[in-house]
């Protein structure tokens, strides 16, 4: 059947950060999200519509980045069968079954070095009398706290080896690539690639620095664009920097907002969804120099030039680098 | 791999209507739809969004209804296996090569009498230079007429014998059921049945009338809440019925406009939905009496007693077929 | 100068209550408001725009109902002079000097009993370093907690002599009215008054019980019609009885979601204003039987038959007093 | 009375375009916008909200700018003492009886030399019976083309005096400064005028290139945050140009959207107040060089240097202007 994928979703992520309290208290306190559990260096949290024990683990370390992200399988066989063939490509790094809020896994890192997990048992979060809503439909009540989000949405990686990258994704992990930048000598900037009707659940964008296994961003799922105002409006009075948006993209035509919290982590905000893909053959869109920019911003409008350079762990960014970075990116935005 | 369906989506409905120009207005003038071609006594259209030659054909009729409905599969080899599957039930009705921007067509009837189509050849729409966006992931520009609508979303049906009706969607065509209502005697009531992380692309209602075939509504998807207030201005400024909304159900947590085109057909629109489902193990989320009021709108008010009697082919509703209808309602909604 | 009003603002309302506490957290916990002071029985709020001490006071007591309403005058020859027109009609109250978070008061009715005060001086609400914005014209941060309301927006009463009523806000007060409800027999059904460009700070609507001096609804302002969805999946988690909404009134065009507070008293969520009036020769606009049903619901559907009859204190509706209600009514609404 | 206005309303605007066909077809085929009168070389349009013959004249020109703006009193005894106030001034230009869709009219000039009217008597628009609403408060139809504005905002004037020009406005217009920003020089940048709970009808923003009586833009609005959205994907789509937005300003809270008219004018499309002023004794709020960003935007970012240095006419900036500018914006602002 056309349109089955081995992996079925990204279960969570793991941030590390050198101000793990502060990390925690903002998504707690402005982003409504709810700790689970504490143990060792590491505070599990969930959104209200995230079905399972915890979405985000924040972990305590000396810098920031991304820990780990774990995708939940289609199915038991479709773990056995991925690695399987995650073990050939020599990126595998073997099962463990001591996972907090999770079952049995499999460990593994992309060709960029970012380290991942697939899984398929993940115990479903049980709500408490008082958290439990009367919509039979609805894992729990909307938080009071913040501007709370939905659940989990996608993650974005950069990568010094793109192309490498990818083809792992799509090849080994059965993504399907939805939309992409190429630049006129042919180099992939960005790449998005997803397993459901939505663009994305895992992005990748090319690293000029040629560090491997950055963390560009998690983003969080609202699926109403006024939520970004709102989450906007407190991230100022709350002294989070806010990096660009509320805004659109025209790449996947999604609404955005990205701040970064306090460890350091780029996370995006994200509204409601522009477009979905039921086709089953959808052909990849391909953005080019040319109309880069309204990809960037739907409304044509330049996005700062950080975003294009900064990821955790932060890497001083050489003038090469920055050469390299700028003369790839739209000549409407200003070398900084 | 767990996530696969053989149905890949919903690609377009086809409307009766004793008033076809008056119904192709509706759909063009306020909801911003386009005719890509006249046929004898048909009319195809389709939204800025949809990707096919149509999304919608208009048919000429003495009464309203459902012309039929057809599904685009995930590959030519589920359209041969799902053709043989449904031979087998006996609902099958034959192939075609003749449709009007489609290729090889298998016809068949749900259990209930509703005609379907399963179709892999769809030819996608070719903007023309003025309609082409700079978007490289849209399909063309936003319409400058109404409130445009973006795509087709789901097809509600009414079904004499409900149980038949899902069993052959769910066993022959691999739909999955997200939602139900049981009511303390065991009937299922209604069920919201999808092939994708959306609640429904198919729903069916029990039809207390006892007739066969009938059709509750088509929805067009907004994906912006906000949008279902731009179009209840205009229906109402330009006197079209609108029946319940804006407002959103429980069930499927979706936010909702219904109205009645003008040759009598129930249209919803859709906003954004407010959640998705991307656990391959999801489980059957099932409304009682107890919460069904809220089942219906999320705020507990009620749905107008026209919403659970009327469809199209209008009928007479007997007084036994309203006793049955509203001994099944939540006690709430008034008998009209 | 013909746009002068000598009344600027409504500033606060005094809301009776059994459960004071309930009541005070449906509104810390839920509308985000702030408790500023607590006195002898009453808690003092206010939302995180007004710019006072309080814009509203919860009073304990045996039955729900407005205990009072402040309106601030336009200057301090204003206070003079419309006390002294009001103590010409047999309706003041005398002065008092002793108000929590307020200067000198003069104290009155209105000709259906409703008590009512003018002030001039009103301390500023001083945010604390904590709470201060980085926005200039920010009179705080926004807050964490719940959906929060940003400022007291208009009153609405009932009477059993609405004109004398509506006569003493127009002619004594210097209200204008902005919309009304003329029924064929002639008679006003309800009356929109305001002293700025939105429609109304204050409303008058008959009641059929006649019973003198109860309140309808007191109102809060968010400015953002989607507020009103979070606020209305808010209300339905915490189980505070939803009215009716959201929605929006076709007279004065504005989204409008009402509740019943723990202690009784009606709460109107309110959303962004759908016409503003600079004119200022505007013509009264006056609904009729014909189109009254729009009139309650831009969309033409039914307003509860609860929102005709109910107010506090409640009371016990007679027969007699329910047809006077309903004959009045679009026949549309059903008697309960 | 404290709170009365001279002046009630901005009426109109007249924009020069040496392109008027295409400025025309901007306001209507995209704003949705209806051409009431077409006279000599002038085009007269209003908005479905506009209570007036005309909100906004096209002229051909051979160049762009303001023609003019007309504000309407609040009295025909205000525009006797307004008169005479201004003729004391120097800057009155005489009476005329002329003017298409407007009576007896004053005209005069800022110091600026905005050339200005005042004027009392105004005819309606009279919807036609096809135009005519359900609504008894709306004036007609919410129109089906493009993304339909409801009204006139404000007008916002680059002047080259700016304090003489802001105290014409305050002194002898009887406009209340509402929001200011001074450099730490004491120098004004920008100063934001009202007549109404909204914190602006009128705008100065200094002009540093010395040149007198320019137009900064021209707003509409929508009051509605959402529909900044689809304006801004239509404006893409069919290309015209983008300044900024849509996004919030900090300065006045407000919901923005600029674009270039065919013309080379700015256009603002505004949407739902950040907050409203009811307090007769507010006092101006003044942004400093240290919260100037957050100023521009509510999100702390930047708004593109063209914003403050072009209007029309435009004019070809020195060095030494731009110096001048540059010097007073906040140091995050790239010069250009």
């Amino acid at each position: 059947m056309g349109a089955g994928f081995p992996i079925a979703q990204l279960a969570h992520a793991e941030l590390l950060s050198a101000k793990p309290e502060e990390t925690v208290r903002f998504f707690t306190d402005l982003l409504g999200m709810q700790v689970t559990e504490r143990r060792g260096g590491s505070t599990y949290l969930r959104a209200y519509q995230d079905p399972y024990h915890h979405s985000l683990v924040v972990t305590e370390s000396d810098d920031a980045g991304l820990g780990h992200a774990a995708y939940r399988v289609s199915s038991p066989a479709d773990l056995e069968q991925l690695a399987a063939a995650i073990e050939a490509t020599g990126l595998g790094r073997g099962w463990s079954d001591s996972e907090v809020g999770q079952g049995r896994t499999y460990h593994y890192e992309t060709p960029d070095g970012h380290r991942q997990e697939l899984v398929w048992e993940l115990p479903r979060y049980q709500a408490t009398s008082d958290e439990t809503s009367a919509l039979s439909c609805a894992i729990q009540k909307r938080p009071l706290q913040g501007v709370p989000v939905r659940r989990i949405d996608h993650l974005n990686m950069l990568a010094a080896d793109l192309p490498a990258t990818k083809e792992f994704f799509v090849d080994t992990l059965g993504f399907k690539c939805r939309e992409r930048i190429e630049m006129p000598d042919g180099q992939e900037l960005g790449t998005w690639l997803s397993v459901s009707p939505f663009p994305h659940e895992v992005a990748l964008l090319a690293d000029a620095t040629g560090h491997r296994g950055r963390l560009h961003h998690v983003a969080f799922w609202y699926g109403c664009d006024t939520h970004l105002n709102d989450i906007a409006e407190t991230l100022r009075d709350y002294d989070i920097e806010i990096e660009a948006g509320p805004s659109k993209h025209g790449i996947t035509q999604s609404p955005f907002l990205y701040c970064i919290e306090p460890g350091g982590n780029r996370i995006e905000l994200f509204g409601a969804y522009g477009y979905t893909i039921h086709e089953p053959d959808f052909e990849t869109r391909t953005w080019t120099a040319e109309n880069l920019a309204v990809g960037g911003s739907m409304y044509g409008l330049e996005l700062p030039a950080k975003y294009f350079a900064y990821g955790t762990p932060n890497v001083e960014i050489t003038a090469d680098a920055m050469t390299d970075v700028f003369e790839h990116r739209p000549a409407a935005v200003p070398v900084p």
